[in-house]
């Protein structure tokens, strides 16, 4: 039997990942967080330092910008949850990348239907602002989106995070 | 009396055309993809035949970027769904014209609520990100605000989708 | 006893201002309509005018760019609502003074505390969109998210409308 999949959606600072991490605190399981950020700028180090501060002590860290799959896969046990944190600057990282986005994405969603761990996921909403101007963040935004599509068909439950507050979707 | 009218909005990429294509199926009626999008470059065309093979058999399909009104009246029937797909591409091709686009909204949506036949009406939410720079864009997302909150008021039914998944709003 | 205190948030042209209004009309007190929005250019005019023409009469009016805190303390009494219309403005004002901003979300929400009379506060939904480009903007819209969760975790009501129709989210 695989674990538990929730995702957890949300805009910037919309109190998503506190939400997310007060789930896995509330499962009682030990914590691993899986963090796809990468310091590659002071204002992503700074971004970075809050959240860590943000998150408390009691945590495991991993950090893997684009091994998404093998790093749940070697990392996922019954008695652990995984934070991933978040999607969105996952499918950015692997966009600098030459993978085939899509495939990453089966792969992503085969991986996370035998975990035999709770696995929760948290990850930007970025549709719902105009059409960008710039190509490359319209294929952003359509990948985002059909990864949010995939996700949440397989997830166990979806939040929905606004002003902190949680609407569950499913 | 008039058919039923349905409002389905989302951001990009969120399964919103989809929900409406099923809302369409479960009806039991005849189909009528209205399609206000024209392939004016390779990525819009790349668009519409994915749409196209993601919608699959069983559709008439009609395309007519400008004159919605008109083709609803001309095609509406008691025993056939029209779908238009969406309003915010009929939106974007009006204000490249030069009709008074909010005369546009009311001739709409009084149209509308002469039908035989329900109509669905799919568009992007596209109000919730910053401020867009340039004023054309802002103009759009204004426009787009207020003709949702237009149809919104004589629909019968509203959903929002958010990865692939609904929620009710009327 | 503080007055109650409800935020009201949605994205451009969602119906926000209008929902609010009906709020404060429904409470039957005296009202007060707080505005943040500076005329600084034609389109600010116009978007202002349209506004209080919405509005219609049975409303005060003060105009308040910047000092929020002190404007709520001079005006809030029991009998009277007061609408602040909208707090991404006021902070759009704070961002091109000297002031600390988050020591003034502080100094607000403290505020909000302590007021005898009931305040509705609108405010734009900014952050589901693609992350801007620019740093500023990234910026505006990080601290208007930590702001919405500050005042929603104070609030005694939080709506988000979306085509003019609402969710209570608390």
């Amino acid at each position: 039997m695989r674990g538990k999949i929730t995702l957890v959606l949300g805009g910037a600072r919309s109190g998503k990942s506190r939400f997310a991490e007060n789930l896995a605190i509330e499962s009682g399981l030990s914590r691993l967080y899986l963090a796809t950020a990468e310091a590659f700028d002071q204002e992503m180090e700074r971004r970075i330092a809050q959240h860590q501060e943000d998150r408390g002590s009691g945590w495991d860290t991993v950090e893997e910008p684009v091994k998404l799959q093998g790093t749940l896969e070697d990392h996922s046990a019954e008695d652990r949850v995984i934070l991933v944190d978040c999607l969105t600057l996952w499918l950015s990282n692997l966009m600098t990348g030459d993978q085939p986005i899509e495939e990453e994405f089966k792969k992503l969603t085969a991986t996370l239907g035998t975990l035999p761990g709770p696995v929760i996921l948290v990850s930007n909403e970025v549709g719902q602002g105009i059409v960008p101007d710039n190509t490359l963040a319209r294929a952003f935004r359509d990948h985002a989106g059909r990864l949010h599509q995939q996700i949440a068909e397989i997830a166990d439950e979806v939040y929905f995070i606004t002003a902190g507050l949680s609407q569950k979707l499913k």
